[in-house]
């Protein structure tokens, strides 16, 4: 089973970015982790970041037929890239929705999901735990 | 580590209810799975159902200094009960909110929590496997 | 067949309380005269006012199984208990809702009903009247 | 006693359009079951049909000193027609408003009546049988 | 002259809960107080406080004919029970509302009260002092 | 100079509907006492009234070449009738909007206006004074 | 193949009024020509105008079982008709919705159309090729 | 019979400012005109301009006992100045409210207006002509 | 300790003006009765009243370093004046919000006010005790 | 004459996404007929899709000069991207947008369109042929 | 070429206000080295601060004929002063608008200017630099 | 001392789009006079245009450690970026926003900045100049 792991904007700079809000762990470190949960649940990943709402679109296009699953952060794009929600509706691929932090404890303007609804779940609020705990959820919904 | 799982309205009909929104799994089902993880992790579970918002309240009141952490689904009353908010809010006791399903992809009512701010973290949208990750979710945050 | 009736907070109260807006009928004199209807319809009645939210969603959840319809005026309930219209939806068992007073003529907060969209259908206005059709309304659905 | 039965537009099409909503019993059938129920009552009844918001608006007036009471499912003109209102509320005859289908479970903008708070009350969602308990609601609030 | 002493939810945690925001009086100390002003007026008081809607719901109705007037800090549920305040309004005992923090200053859901237009009048934002302050204007108001 | 006098739904009910806001004065008394008004500033008028919005668009637009100017009172069609404002627009004819009661001191919907910006001015309030003051300024601007 | 052509209110105005928005083309040239094409794609059109909400609903509902297919231009009713709405709803006849000028470039209100979702879809702001266009449209897709 | 005429702020520049909009009358031309009126109606006046809100709080106040009237443009307090409503409220003279200018087709915060309801009136768009008509509205008023 | 008592516009009129609302005692009985007040507390007090914003704001200003606390009932500038709120915000005296009615039971721009989360607390709806009691509350706050 | 054609994000994969929605037919069969259609009109067209927002105002700018007009499908930056409007303004050429699905029938957020008002007009709803139409009318409107 | 400085209300306490917020520059430090500035541009300035809104429209009105431009701080009455708009409105005299702290990032009633859209542009949130770089920039626009 | 200049969409266009909005400076003159005027501060500038939303966020995340202050105009990227916020929140790095036209005079949805909040300040309305003022409040607020 091929899981594709997608990154949002300003995410490649996670452990240097204000790190009372976000942690120290690196989007490196926590691929690291994600391997290794990968391994024990018997699927392989592949890891893509990018600031670009044009080179999600065309990552998620692109998994169609490559990917089983796509565990994604959309970031900033959660909440006006409707480019992104059509790409998901799209290619059908089930997806899980993680976030770092609690985004129901911030602005206004970060509490609506474009994705949300389309997911199969998501995990919000625990760190990088959403993206550990989120994998094990999608591959058990894919299982 | 002792950690209190409530149930809120209507949870007590899992299973008989609208089984092809909320699958097929009863409340004890659940909680037998989940004693099972707390077992693994080391830690002991109290289960507590209610219809009833202030008895609902009385349990998160009562948890203080008997409970390390709360693993909530407060139903209907996530969206009504600023009660059970300030509840929470009062005894300061580090919870996780679950949802069996996607609330995002439901009625415009059942769109907003007034409590997930106040949350550790979420994890919606999974049937019973919403809790049994957000106990690890849970476990992990309070270690 | 079975029918029960159901009525929300402060109905108690009825023929005591604001009698310009209410009239002077009491609780038990329409349970009389509901009793009477019933017998000529051949169906019998269960009768059961509560001020507590939660009390009135055990009813309905344990109506399951019991009734095959309920007559039910929510009163204040109407506008606030989404416990209320989750028990509705779980029981899956047909209802009419009632209200005394004209309710669209009255404060902007009571125009707003969160069960009637599951009702098979609703009689507002009438005094103890819109019990008395509501009655027939519902065991002419039920047949 | 003499009822005015007023119905608004495309009711002329009943039992012919759309009858998975709305059944499939015609305009005249309905009529002729209330003609027999207001002779039960004692009272006589006249019928009249318009797709045309002036000529509505024409027999409401005119019913001023010709009729004790007005039946009224009034279509789509219930949330447009600020002039029907005007004329309801010119010629200060009780009425009673009847909806064939349940409209709190329908459109958005089928949900505000710009009547109902200067009816007597309404009778909402029991296909043709709005109209019998509405004539008899509306019999029993003149008496 | 006899007057009832309403606390709604949480309140039974004052001085455990958020003290900064609180302070550290409990509620039988609040109540001892009261009553030697109480003794000073020449009037008797009756405590309650309750987590339940309903019971206090119940407490409300049940002081028609027993009090002369309540003084009620009605908490969490100032914002979210319109059944409250059918009460309320149904015994029609003048009433003081008092909250102990300054609400005007707190969330936006906090700011709106439910029974403020019903009530005498209210006293916002001195603490304890709210339910001194509160009851000598009750005891006023009656006079 | 020929001026058109044009009146919406409802107006011929005049004198015999709720004369507490609209007093006694008759459609026809005020249409002799403008006739009056008329006289002395030299000009001539012909009266029409409707309950339909269609035959009022189709007088507006015969009154292209016939008239100079038009005093209506569009009563309920004010706040409803897309289809008047734009017969106004496309005969370019100057006109004066009246109104017996001050809209602005009644229900909420009464108090936009969907011709009002097209109007050369606007008299309200003033009972059957505003169509006499409303016709001399007419007339005025005409000039 | 028949094809009925509805004209909303004011359009027997074309060539008159606003022509700076509307150009200089009348009905008459514009039915002319679309006969033209009729005859080219070898349909029949009948054409109907009219300033009344009702006469165009009578028209609608008229059409059932006589034409295959309806162009319409609501013009004003566009906006405030749910009569028409439910008309074109009840007899199901397919219908292209068109209109001279930018809709999206004028006043507010006139931007959200009560008909669009029904249509098989609509022809904007090319002047009298908005009809020419539709008409082929309609019966492209009626084929 | 006295009036006072009132004028608030920037109404001194009268034809200095804004020509195109306000026409070339001066605020003295306008009060000598309506001298004339005054004289011919047998009343009379006495004027008022000022810029700040509180004199003109106080002139109304001061208005009670001596005046039978109030003749008022309150320019931009129209929209801003509780203060100015609740001195009218307090002194009870009957007064009519003129604008120059159509305010309905001006900006979304000049439509609103915080007098208006409880004025006898009120004479909008004519230019002058609103202060000349709106003088003998109140004078007909007052008689 | 001394205390500024400021009074907002129309106060001056307290006992002449709308008396059903605001009773028959006058802004000096009002005052005489809090010196005697402010006599037994052992505070000295200074009165002002004024129905212009700027004097207001003046004098809060000058209240810096002269006196202990504020009792103010801003009436209408309650809900409009910015200035005001930011005058109070840059002397940082405590202050306490007083109203003789209960603003909460009137128009809704009177339910919104833009002093209340600065101030200490408020006191509403009990006629002159309003004051009587802000005044002990703010003497208690200052101890 | 020369025709830009530009297609926005996930328009390439039409014909293998949702087909029950937006057809079987592939963007490059949509292309071919536009290049039939182009042929007979004798203009020459260039096609250009990307799910770059940025890539799309690169090409809008580039236009200027090249390019007698454009018709664009902008898919979901029709209602997210300033951006593109931005460009389409300040290059100043002719444009006609289309839209494949009816967009009035779907999402809330899908039916507001930033370009339309600045377009010649537009074509939604009737599949392929919506390009089709739209080019017969763009090259119509620059004749 | 002289410029006219005006300060809104509470500038004044510059300096000795919430210095945190404001800095501890006061107003003649301010407007001294604003002296300085217009010395070496060849400008001359005149200086005027006051809490009274009246008294700053007086003053724009004043300045007709006698200034070649406005440098304001309305402080408060930013927000809530329709009438100092109408003020700048009528003199027409070239203004620029400055503000010391950055109002976007505080409260929400600070964030709508009413003066802003007629300004030739704004300088916010630099301190006292706003004043100085606002100088430069109006005797630039002025040149 | 470094300072990093960026350009949002369509402003590589200047001095070739609408002149008579955004005048005829082009963006290398501008450019040009920004190096000027760094000169004489004695800083260095780099700049950078670009159309894609996320080579802007690249530049912002890469100025960390290389440049001092950003000055931005983020153009049609002001109302619709949470991901260039975000960017410039994690970088921390000090910037001004800047306007060529003033904002708050133009369309609705360009009056909201998502970045002005995280600015040490905003210039806007000025054409170039905004420019040229911005770099020195930057670099003022740098020293």
């Amino acid at each position: 089973m091929k899981i594709l792991v997608l990154h949002g904007p300003n995410l490649n700079l996670l452990g240097q970015r204000e790190t009372s809000i976000y942690g120290s762990a690196t989007l490196s470190s926590i691929s690291e982790t994600l391997d290794g949960i990968a391994g024990d649940l018997g699927v392989s990943l592949t890891h893509f970041q990018s600031n670009h709402e044009g080179e999600l679109v065309d990552k998620v296009q692109a998994a169609h037929g490559a990917f089983h699953g796509i565990l994604v952060n959309p970031a900033a794009y959660t909440h006006t890239s409707i480019a992104l929600r059509d790409a998901f509706g799209a290619v059908e691929i089930p997806f899980v929705e993680v976030h770092l932090s609690n985004i129901h404890a911030r602005e206004e303007f970060r509490q609506k999901s474009l994705l949300a609804d389309l997911a199969v779940g998501s995990v919000v609020g625990f760190g990088p735990s959403s993206y550990f705990l989120g994998l094990k959820a999608l591959v058990g919904a894919l299982s």
